[in-house]
Order: C-alpha cells, then sequence, then structure tokens
C-alpha cells in the first residue's frame, strides 16, 4: 500500500493489522505516529486512531500518583507482576509534563520497573518529553486506546503528583488511586491541593518495618479525612489501605479493591464515566485550541502583556481587556 | 450631558458623582446598568465601570457558602449588624444561579435580612435571574466594584454551596468561608465535592442547645480532615470555628478571624491573590467567550449534537470531534 493511501484513509494503515494483533514493533511504531508533530503524522495518527477505535475501550483503566520517594515505581513493579500471575496483561503509561525540564525524566527510565518491563505481558512507556501538560495528556489518552487495540486488558497511567496532571489523569481513567508515605498528614508530602478528592483508593505505602504503626495510624487518619469529603464516584465509597512495595504486603490486595469498585460502579457508571469524559476532552479540545489561535494571532500579541498588566494592577476590568483581545482576533 | 456623551465616555457618567458619594439610588441604578442586556447600556456600564475602578478594592471581600437550612441568612443578619457596630458598613451580594428555576429564589428574598436590610450603612443585593452563571458571576463580581466605589469597606457574597457557583465565589474573594451544620461528616450535607477545599475557614453553625456538644465533635472533626488537605491560601492555615445564628455566640469571633486572616496573609498578599484572580478572570472571559461564538455559528450548531453522540459512544475521538467542530467554525 502506498503512503498516500494511508494518509488518505482510503484503505487500512499497514500498522493496524499487526497493532490489533498485538506486535509490540507496530505498537511502538503507533505510539511514535501520535508523538509526532508532523503534520502528515499527525493525519495518519489520526485515521489509525479511527481504525483502532472499535477494538478500544475493553481494559480496566487505572491511574496512580504519588510524589518521588514514595515507592510508586516498585509498587507498580509488584503489582504489575501480580496482575500477570493472574493472566492479566498491563500498559504502564507515564504522564510527566515535569520531563521536559532539565532532562532525565525520573519517568523516562525503564530500568526502574526492571522485571515487569522484560515481560512480554508488560509493556512500559515513558511520557513524551518536549511537550505542554495538554500534548501530554492527549497523547497518553490516545496511546492508550492503543495498548487496548493491542489488547492489553489492564492500563495504568501513572503521573508525579506535584503538578497539573493528576486531574487530566483523573479524567482519562476508571478509577484514581492516590499512594502516600506513613504519617504525612500535617505536610501533605507535597501532594497537589485537590488531588485527595479525587482518590477512589488511597494507599499509604511503606507500611514495613519501623513505619508500619505509623503507617497504619496514617491510614486511619486518612480515612477519617475522607468522610469529610464527597467521593468522586457515584456508587463506591473511597478506601484507604496500606501496602508494602518492599515486602509486598498488601499489593496484591490493591486489585481486589479494583474489582470490588468495579462491581460497585458496574459497567454502565464506568461506560457513563468514559462517556463523560470523552464529551469533556473533547471540548477541552475546542477551547484550547481556540485559546491557542487567539495567543497566536499578531495583533493579541501585540496587546497580551500590557492587557494582563493593566488587569492585574487594577487598571483595567478584566470584562473590558477580554473584549480588547476578542476585538483583535476578530480584526476589528 | 447628552446620552451620547455618557455613552461616548467623553464625559463622566451623571451617575459617577453621587455613586461616589454613596448615594444609595445611583448605586441601585448603576447595578441595574450591569445586569442590563442592552448593549447601549453595557457600554454605559463598561465607561462607568473604568470611571470607578480607581475607587475600588478598599474593601475586605469575604465569600460566604452554606446549604439551605445551615442558617446562613441569619447569620450574615448577626455578624452584619456586629460589623456596623464596630463602624463597618457591608454590602452582601448573592449568586445563586438556580434563582432562574421556578421563579423565587431563597437569595431574592430582601425580608430574609431584615434588620440589616433597614441599615443605612447596609446594602443587600439579590442575585440577578434568568441568567447563566458565568454571567452572574461577571455581574456580581462588577456589582462589587459598584459597592466598594460607593464606599462600602466590607462585602459579602453569599452563595447556596450546591452548584459551580463556589469556585467563581472563591476566585473573586479575599477569604472563603463555608457555613456546615453539625454532624454532618457521613453524608456531606449537600455540599458539593471541592468546596471543603476552598475553606480558609469553617463555620460549624446551629451550636446551641441539644446541638452544641455534637457542633463542637464536627468542629473538631473538619479540623482533623483539613490537616489532610492543602490550605487554599499561601501563609494562612484554615480554621474551624463554631457558632449560633440563634444565640449570637460565636459570631462576632468570625470577625477576629478575619483580621487574624488578613493580618497572616498580608496586603501583598491579598494585592497578589487579587492580580491572579483578574488575570483568570480576564482569560475566563476570553474563553467563555470563544466557546460561545462557536457554539452559536450555525455549522457548528447542526454538528454538535451528532458529535457530542459519536463521541460519547465512542465511535469518534474527542480530538478528531474537536477537529470537525474546528473547522467548521472556520468555514473550512
Amino acid at each position: 500500500m502506498s503512503a498516500s493511501a494511508a494518509i488518505s484513509g482510503t484503505s487500512a494503515d499497514p500498522l493496524l493489522e499487526p497493532l490489533l494483533k498485538g506486535d509490540r514493533r507496530a505498537l511502538a511504531q503507533a505510539i511514535t505516529l501520535i508523538e509526532s508533530t508532523r503534520s502528515d503524522h499527525r493525519m495518519r495518527a489520526d485515521s489509525l486512531l479511527a481504525a483502532v477505535l472499535p477494538h478500544t475501550g475493553r481494559s480496566v483503566r487505572l491511574g496512580i500518583t504519588g510524589v518521588p520517594g514514595v515507592g510508586k515505581s516498585t509498587l507498580i513493579e509488584r503489582f504489575g507482576l501480580s496482575l500477570l500471575e493472574r493472566g492479566r496483561s498491563l500498559a504502564v503509561l507515564a504522564i510527566d509534563p515535569s520531563s521536559k525540564r532539565g532532562g532525565g525524566s525520573i519517568l523516562g527510565d525503564k530500568t526502574r520497573m526492571e522485571e515487569l518491563s522484560r515481560r512480554r505481558e508488560a509493556f512500559i512507556r515513558p511520557s513524551p518529553a518536549g511537550v505542554t501538560l495538554g500534548g501530554v495528556a492527549r497523547r497518553t489518552r490516545e496511546t492508550m486506546l492503543l495498548v487496548e487495540a493491542a489488547g492489553f486488558d489492564t492500563v495504568i497511567v501513572e503521573t508525579v503528583g506535584v503538578g497539573q496532571s493528576e486531574t487530566a489523569v483523573s479524567d482519562m481513567v476508571d478509577m484514581f488511586i492516590v499512594l502516600l508515605l506513613p504519617a504525612g498528614g500535617d505536610d501533605l508530602q507535597g501532594i497537589k491541593r485537590g488531588v485527595i478528592e479525587l482518590a477512589d483508593l488511597i494507599v499509604v505505602n511503606k507500611a514495613d518495618g519501623d513505619l508500619k504503626a505509623t503507617a497504619k495510624r496514617s491510614a486511619a487518619d486518612y480515612q477519617h479525612a475522607l468522610r469529610m469529603l464527597r467521593s468522586p464516584t457515584a456508587g463506591w465509597t473511597p478506601e484507604v489501605t496500606t501496602s508494602s512495595a518492599q515486602t509486598g504486603e498488601g499489593v496484591t490486595e490493591i486489585w481486589s479493591v479494583v474489582e470490588r469498585f468495579n462491581g460497585a460502579v458496574g459497567e454502565k457508571g464506568i461506560q457513563k464515566r468514559r462517556a463523560e469524559q470523552a464529551r469533556a476532552w473533547m471540548w477541552n479540545e475546542v477551547g484550547e485550541t481556540l485559546l491557542s489561535e487567539l495567543r497566536k494571532h499578531p495583533d493579541v500579541r501585540r496587546l497580551v502583556g500590557g492587557l494582563e498588566r493593566e488587569v492585574e494592577a487594577g487598571r483595567t476590568t478584566p470584562a473590558a481587556a477580554a473584549r480588547t483581545m476578542l476585538q483583535a482576533f476578530h480584526g476589528r
């Protein structure tokens, strides 16, 4: 098949068949296509996505967040291996917009999940570097569709818990898990405001050795605190457990909670959430694209700095400044 | 002065001088102007706002939320009267987008703050009916500028705590106060998810009679829960108090907390927050206006329902649907 046929979408993309058969090379190439900023690649990626769409949606989608040092990689490795033992397969996708800064993302290192990364039933993909959160999030969401089409029945989207990315992740998964350290109540361990409220499950990790008792106490504290917050998911009351990525204690139990979650929320509940997520995603895309078109307009670019300063200093009302900017954009 | 001169902004609006002198009729007329949807009124409102802007920003801006039944009106009346006794003045503005439904807003009834509404140093304005949250919020924000220009040194923006409006309110005030009922931890009393996280101060109301002990226990519970959440305001640790709007116990103490809050956050901190709020407001206006222009476009209107269904059913990716919509909008 010619490249132009693939681009025009008149015939199937050569990656489609091997991808649907679970060919890892085809999967990796398809992801590279999605991450590319070249417009011909983008067109091909779009028609590939359209073709795989009927083969997606059959995985359990989990989001896991936790600050560096909480033991996230070790826990995901242990948890992942226990899933493989159950006969499941797992794709781990990372969202880390900070990876563009200072080079060398903590998430870019495949070796941090050494055993898992060697397994055929597992697929680990670090965050694409050098793009905005919106860009990373969109690519991760589309990558999730690709790994589902390739047959992975469990997807973990992981994030570092210190930025804006947690909301983006919770907006693309079925269940959101927050990893915390023992005894962190007072300083919140760097977890960003609002993240606790997204949690369907809080796991207090490092519940081993000297920290075990503290971890249990922290779990009880968080359980208490969660009572004050409304559950992010209809039909489900958020839970708190403890785990030790080192000893493995409590790690396999996480999957029991996931199964109970799926049972409680139900197939219909999951589908409803996914439909709402997709709809919101579409409108976000529309809104963000419009704003970025506006920001790129030469007349707006000339005005924007001054208007922001005027508004910040209280010399112009936000509404008046917005109007000025929109008039410039519309060439009036 | 002719009407056209007022509209063109070449000379001062006849409402400006009496407004700045604190004339209540001029203030009411100016607010009516702001709430009007007529474009000539809107132009006049804009030039009036530009003229009053240098005279704004000198009030303490408080947001208060609480579900119906929590005793919000009685508490605001008591609290307001205690402010007047201290020589302060108070404007109470309501945001209640639900007031457009089913007529007869619970906030529309001035008589619910009977004593306060009769006082010269107080000004109570119900929510404008029949508009969207975005519309109500913008008008309330602009009304806040008008009451400040009219000399009120304290503004309370109140909301019912069951909708989207709490974020809008917290985005226009210096300090956000959440009223709760005793012993409501388990069911969250209908308070919307995320609202607790906005709180600089939680007041457990109805701490009288049989409920007093329960209220104290609830306050301790909330205090405990707040430890798990990051403070919405740099330099301030959220507090929990109890009050009785009936007996007045704990009501005047709210002002002590406000004063401590202002001291802790500092003049600079308040100015910084206001600058960020104004900037975010401008961008929200821009984004919402662009989206509403898109939604009004005839080609988009033809497409939007079908695209939403396709996306919700998982037959089209959100990105592809967004692109189709944007192409229709741009006439491509």
